[in-house]
């Protein structure tokens, strides 16, 4: 398909999304030009508005658009202090509701090989909260990768002296899938894990 | 999840698109807020650059940024003309390379209870073209919903007394698909053109 350059540009832009392949990145881009100029004026404006006002929040580096993020305010002075990578791995503990805690953003893992070390991690912070915080527990939530685990690893020596329990979340069979299609170290977490009745 | 109210607004902007739910919008949101401030501004500086340049080109009604579309410029003479619904329906035909004559964007189909009729759709205009230019067929790729169905009606009916031939796709089983999951539809439609060895 021969396409216009500013058409080829946005198609490209769109692309750059994760999970968007060319041709969602296509679908989308003849939307934006299907739509009134308006739309894509306003779809810009929250783009930039968003881009803007977002800023980490000063206690968990979640997204905020004062200094502190609205759970932070809210919940100040729980207990419970549950550390994820990025901010969008919270969405799963507040859209199930299973968790009335903290949070705490890292900013990533542990990564030598892409050049990720400690200091580029929000550790320090963590660590500072945990003993300034009336904390009692701190949920490592953060994935099962092997950066993850070497993560894990280093915050769990770190809090170790310090009078606060360390958790992290069970591993095994995910909910409504088929033993048949469960991939090996899942299964074999699920099997080392198994519960007595 | 408590977001705050410019990334909310993002990602409600972003549910807007075809095909992206909420929960991909909000993949997409913290996608840009994950990304620098420049990426951000490149985005929507394409955005806004696309829908200030791509117009309809003159003679098809395709997307152009000049006077006339890539295809119309390049296959100026062409004696077969495709006429599609929209802009995004020449992709396939293009990108199979199944057809090298010009296009015809309709720019809809006739819906009376949307109020499209015919005075909304480019219809005078294909007219004029079939009755100027050297066009030998004139091949209807509208789709198969009951608008489309009278769409083409109409077309033909305008189209009867030009020396041109008129033709639209086949249609049938789509390759690589189960007979078994195919609908009734298609079956009957499949049935009925079936072809004699």
């Amino acid at each position: 398909m021969i396409e216009p350059p500013s058409l080829e540009r946005l198609i490209i832009e769109f692309s750059g999304f994760p999970g968007i392949g060319k041709k969602t990145a296509r679908r989308l881009a003849y939307h934006v030009l299907s739509k009134s100029k308006e739309k894509a004026v306003a779809f810009s404006e929250a783009l930039l508005d968003a881009v803007e006002k977002v800023r980490p929040c000063s206690k968990c580096f979640s997204y905020a658009e004062q200094s502190l993020c609205d759970i932070c305010k809210k919940r100040s002075g729980a207990s419970s202090l549950c550390v994820v990578e990025k901010t969008s791995d919270i969405l799963p503990f507040e859209s199930s509701g299973v968790f009335q805690g903290l949070y705490f953003v890292l900013g990533g893992v542990l990564s030598p090989l892409d050049g990720v070390g400690p200091e580029h991690l929000h550790i320090p912070y963590l660590i500072e909260r945990v003993q300034k915080e009336n904390i009692q527990e701190v949920i490592l939530a953060l994935g099962s990768s092997p950066e993850a685990e070497s993560t894990v690893l280093l915050i769990d020596r770190l809090l170790k002296d310090m009078p606060v329990k360390r958790s992290r979340l069970a591993r095994g069979i995910p909910m409504g899938s088929d033993l048949e299609f469960v991939d090996e170290m899942t299964m074999l977490r699920a099997f080392e894990g198994r519960v007595l009745f």
